[in-house]
């Protein structure tokens, strides 16, 4: 359960109260808004990058904010979209002259708030572009790609965009890279227990001792199937092969990585399971690139882990690898 | 609860090996041992630093394996410490030509194992030095600051002794820095929940619901005190006035700060109690370098936090600040 609050109507204010005065060397607060930026802000030719989202997921969304990766977040109270005006402010306070490229997880209050705000900022002559994240297999059958949610896959659609800005290419093109990561990254996601949220006494869901649920979305949304608890090869196994059912079209052999853990699923743990998963990527014709075991997407301290995998061509592998330095990521 | 294994009593050897998969771009293997090390081994010249204990308290140890950091560790079942021959079996292995600093968390396990394979080593003619970790304030009087255990702070001292290696400097010099760091160092942490190890149903130990353990140990060390719990803005109080209780002599008036989360206290939480350590901090005179929220001393899934002060000099500041590589932990 969620032990460290005070009231928890202020939970989002505090936390980024917090999140800001502990990081204040590489990001600063949006003045009058729920929301952090870049240090310094926007400098003029780059084009804004800004996500959002609930709190509760940390570090997506607020933790990429940095050089190099995202320009600003928006933040919403646990597990609930920010408001539009929220958005707006945002984005008037973060872009520059460049443009702004919104990158939103595909979660309906997100999608709509986000959406009223760019209309809002478009009026006001600010230049936009959307692409909407939707890297969970479980969530729709592949023909309905665009209908699955956002989960721990942004990290790679969020990196490629802010790379992309951070070297000064045109708001199209952003748009075009950010785009692509997202066609070439999937992720799919168990659990085994649920969270408690601030100032509540029970859990959102639970899970039958001694089972797991497939495709459990982060925020509680129902998965496709209840299994019995297996050990870790087997998960591994069950992992990989149903990410790789889903390999996108005209994909090649080259895979970075993430093994996400939600919150209270930990690192030894991930380590034994990553030790399958590399195997198994390996046994299917796979070369992997920098694999990451990290809490990267987490649900406050749910229980339960996901595989990401996001198809590299020599593009998408340059803007991944380039230098950003954000609280949680660093890359020199 | 740990979910993740196969076999429990392989877990430690499938973690290792999962570890060194996900990132051999920055470490491997310790051939034949229970340990990891820098990738490529340590260059002519540069001591080595090297510590270890059990696994379930990733990132510590392993986890600060990397260019201007640790050089070695090894790595003990969960919560045991690895035994002196495989201690010898990775010094063996991680030191060049300048010697080696043992650094290691005061539990007499480790400190034991660690004190055997110094002198099988030494006998090799390997040059050795030890500084033992101590910075739980809750551990041990003042005047027995010796007994004291190894927390979260160890992070500090590994970080100064790293970065003092890296430099060239020579194993008497970095003795002295890392001594020193440990002198300037203070931690003090509270547990709401205990742990499951794998293969296991019930939880090391167990806290009230409603109340607290004041400076319970990392591995269910009995603490000092239960408590009502408290809301995060009297928790951050007790956790600066506890540390500050215990200034070391002599320290100015810049401190680096580490809130450190358990494994399922998580960051949204650890944000908003951050938010009042660093008004307290500040309240206090003190002036607040480079802070971290962060996991870097879990045990497995514990719910708690701890909170490290590090009193800084123009010395310790500069090798804190030095460049450092490792899978958790990058300064540009």
């Amino acid at each position: 359960m969620t032990h460290l609050y005070n009231d928890a109507r202020n939970f989002r204010e505090e936390l980024l109260e917090g999140y800001v005065s502990a990081y204040s060397r590489l990001i600063q607060r949006v003045p009058d808004a729920s929301g952090v930026m870049i240090r310094g802000g926007t400098p003029s030719g780059k084009v804004a990058v800004i996500n959002g989202g609930g709190s509760g997921h940390f570090p997506t969304f607020c933790g990429f904010v940095g050089e190099g990766f995202v320009t600003a977040s928006v933040v919403g109270d646990v597990f609930t979209s920010p408001s539009a005006e929220q958005v707006a402010r945002v984005t008037r306070a973060a872009h520059s002259d460049a443009g702004v490229l919104f990158c939103v997880a595909n979660y309906s209050g997100d999608t709509m708030n986000f959406g009223l705000a760019e209309m809002e900022v478009q009026m006001e002559g600010i230049e936009t572009a959307t692409v909407i994240i939707t890297d969970d297999v479980s969530s729709a059958p592949p023909a309905s790609r665009d209908e699955r949610r956002g989960i721990a896959g942004c990290f790679y659609v969020l990196k490629v965009a802010g790379a992309s800005a951070n070297r000064c290419d045109n708001l199209q093109t952003v748009a075009e890279f950010t785009r692509h990561a997202n066609e070439r990254v999937r992720s799919f996601g168990i659990a085994f227990g649920g969270c408690i949220v601030p100032g509540k006494t029970e859990p959102l869901f639970t899970v039958d001792e001694g089972k797991m649920e497939l495709g459990l979305g982060i925020h509680g949304e129902p998965g496709i199937k209840t299994s019995a608890m297996l050990p870790a090869s087997e998960i591994a196994k069950l992992l990989v092969d149903t990410v790789l059912s889903d390999t996108p079209a005209g994909a090649g052999g080259k895979v970075a990585v993430l093994l996400n853990g939600l919150g209270s699923t930990k690192y030894e743990e991930m380590f034994v399971l990553y030790k399958d998963v590399h195997t198994a990527l390996g046994k299917a014709g796979l070369e992997v690139h920098t694999p990451l075991v990290r809490e990267f997407a987490t649900s406050l301290n749910m229980a339960g882990c996901s595989l990401s995998l996001f198809w590299l061509d020599d593009e998408l592998e340059t803007l991944l690898d380039a230098p950003a330095n954000s609280p949680v990521y660093t890359v020199c």
